[in-house]
């Protein structure tokens, strides 16, 4: 049987993972590849105690690994995108193939690496960049070549979605929540890059230029964490039919292509919406194929692996392929990516939820309504609700049809300038997720 | 650009969802394969006025087609088990690599299919087989190839999950479902292929073989339908937490392999228990990647097109590979193949559900948790209802913990030789699907 030797640079979580799966399951997967797996030498800063790497030569220069002549991939595991991002140069220069788990490396430094991989005739492949176990890159480039997709939406942060669902489950605020999820190790010490949404906006930038063939252009997504969801709407959400979920969403229209990380509305029968705890899945529209959903663990040691392994086997395939016929970096070749442009928020069609704290008197409703409808905003529902006690405003709950961002945005600065009303005007993106 | 030259076999449904879904999404298609996909001729029976099929070459005689020296993949959508298989052994003895939707066929015949198909180099295809438009054939065969899988459980017969949708939803019996899904034609005229579990049973066994590496051995998957579920057991199911789904399970365990079809309880709790109507999901346990799932529409024109393209860019992409190199037609090579024996549905382990129907006297319940405590079943959860309006006779539900399927049999038919007990007991797999 032939043999293929690699290069695993890093040796976190996810470097010691592929280490172990590739040794314990050596057997079905050159079952699968046709061929063994050999780890000729790893790059680490430090051992893994997690990790028995025995007889395998391992080096604190993780570059030693990138000049390497023995080694046909590399695969990059060190995460961060200085280091990173030499390493990966480094290596496809030398002619090496590459595996990465990096999602920022790929969504803020892809386009680059593309072109130089494409250059040099080498595979670069991220499967373990976006929702871990799940395939869904290798579902969006190939399973679903047949399509014109429309939209994806995808819950692709663990941490949020573990804090929105005990927040739901449990009637427990953010910050409480977060403390758990710190102590549980699902979230860091600085959550900024998870609960603000950034982490998903890196990999909904991935989805969707794989998806629309579009080139990768991270800094026009646009993101809005999860820190200011309150109780109160998690809880008003339930009663209209609705959860609260942290969304990449991705949508081409005739204007231009939405790209948005936000909480968002959903309705409680989609199964998407019944995605808890730190999973992660992808909800897929394609014209011919329709609705697809891909669920699983976003994140984790193995789960990763068994994403980096799978790219390492199709790696594996085509090393003796013309580069012509490998898949593509993006999904679509590269002289046909299509340079359709990203719609700013503004430009955004959605529904939303708006709550308001209005003084209970009469009028404040119909000055409301006035409002919303001379800016051709439409009411789907309308929910006045009884006041605390000790309180002399009351909230109104108000769901709006589809509507232009930018028309939602002025509605809510006239309405928080009516003396009727109590502080800032709460509001949530709706989608209906309908295939 | 390069053009690869295909032949489409059968112009129903599929053949022509395929056709239109070529010509439609021609741009989008060859963006992503690099190559156009030209249909050089159709074989079909007769013309479908939903395709126009234009300067097309059309032949009645499909082998035609594979005779056809310009053609390079032929596209087998004609159905059955006669002239599809010959077809598709006369296309890969004249060199032709085949992409079929036929999943009886592949079930039945492939391993004499794939055989021939090696022995001449060419590649044989089958996403289409199993649950339409999702792609998970090449999920397993491709994204899961780092895992041992453990286990895997799947709605993939859409007419049974819409019955058991609607008698849910709506408290209908199976015989008046039945007839609106005839009319809707979600179900034929015979419905036996789908409410008999035959359908999925194929389905299951392509799944499992290209999950465990296992020949196919269509005749020793256990099959049981749903058409004795009664409305009843799925009021109770659900008071009891649990939704009733039509399941194809295959499961490795120490003594061999679970292949079976029947209807299943499962917990409400659970994503696929929420996969309604027509829909198809199929969850998957790897030991690495954990459980993931893949959920779609599993017929109809486009999505099965949708399958049936992708294949065939997948072979483009290939063509000039060295057999060696793709991707094996059960996911693992030829020689790598597992001979662990397919268990008996005695030797299958699970929980079950079991409804009695006692007389309303002392002791009945005590006589009945004795022989099943003789046998070593425990008891999970024991509900007696009143009984209905004059009826002297009670239900009793029992739910069991997970035990041996010949000890349940042996525990019925002790139960059912009570004088006290009236008719058959009533008996569901329970099974918790546990990631």
């Amino acid at each position: 049987m032939n043999s293929v030797k690699i290069g695993i640079c890093g040796l976190g979580t996810v470097g010691s993972g592929t280490f172990n799966v590739l040794e314990r399951n050596s057997e079905v997967i050159s079952a699968r590849a046709g061929c063994s797996i050999i780890v000729e030498q790893i790059g680490a800063r430090r051992d893994n105690p997690g990790c028995a790497t025995g007889a395998v030569a391992v080096t604190r220069d993780v570059f030693e690994v990138a000049e390497n002549p023995n080694i046909q991939i590399l695969v990059e595991l060190i995460g961060g995108t200085t280091t990173a991002r030499e390493l990966v140069l480094r290596a496809i220069k030398n002619g090496k193939h590459v595996v990465t788990a990096n999602k920022a490396l790929i969504a803020q430094h892809g386009n680059e690496i593309f072109a130089a991989a494409q250059e040099r005739g080498v595979s670069v492949v991220f499967e373990a960049a976006v929702a871990g176990g799940i395939p869904v890159i290798k579902a969006i480039r190939e399973g679903l070549a047949a399509n014109r997709i429309e939209w994806l939406a995808g819950i692709i942060n663990g941490t949020s979605n573990f804090i929105l669902t005990e927040m739901r489950e449990k009637q427990r605020s953010f910050a409480d929540v977060l403390k758990e999820a710190q102590a549980l190790g699902y979230a860091e010490a600085d959550p900024t890059f998870d609960v603000e949404g950034i982490d998903a906006s890196h990999k909904l930038m991935i989805l969707a230029s794989i998806a629309f063939g579009i080139p990768l252009q991270f800094s026009k997504v646009y993101t809005e964490g999860i820190t200011r969801i309150a109780p109160i709407d998690v809880e008003y959400a339930e009663q209209l039919g609705y959860r609260i979920k942290s969304l990449g969403i991705a949508r081409r229209t005739e204007k231009g292509i939405e790209l948005r990380v936000h909480p968002t509305l959903i309705p409680e029968t989609r199964l998407i919406a019944n995605v808890n705890g730190v999973m992660n899945a992808v909800l897929i529209k394609g014209d011919a194929g329709g609705p697809s959903l891909y669920y699983g663990p976003g994140a984790g040691a193995e789960p990763t692996a068994s994403a980096v392994i799978a790219d390492i086997v199709d790696v594996v395939r085509t090393l003796n392929t013309d580069p012509k016929y490998r898949v593509p970096y993006l999904a679509f070749q590269s002289n046909a990516l299509d340079d359709t442009p990203v719609l700013g928020i503004d430009d955004v069609v959605s529904s939303y939820y708006l709550r308001i704290s209005a003084h209970d008197k009469p009028g404040v409703l119909s000055r409301v309504a006035q409002i919303l409808s001379d800016l051709g905003i439409s009411i789907e529902a309308l929910i006045q609700k009884e006041p605390a006690a000790n309180q002399n405003h009351v909230p109104v709950i108000i769901l709006t049809n589809r509507t232009q961002e930018r028309l939602v945005a002025s509605a809510i600065a006239q309405i928080e300038a009516l003396d009727s009303i109590e502080g800032a005007v709460v509001r949530i993106r709706v989608e209906s997720l309908a295939g």
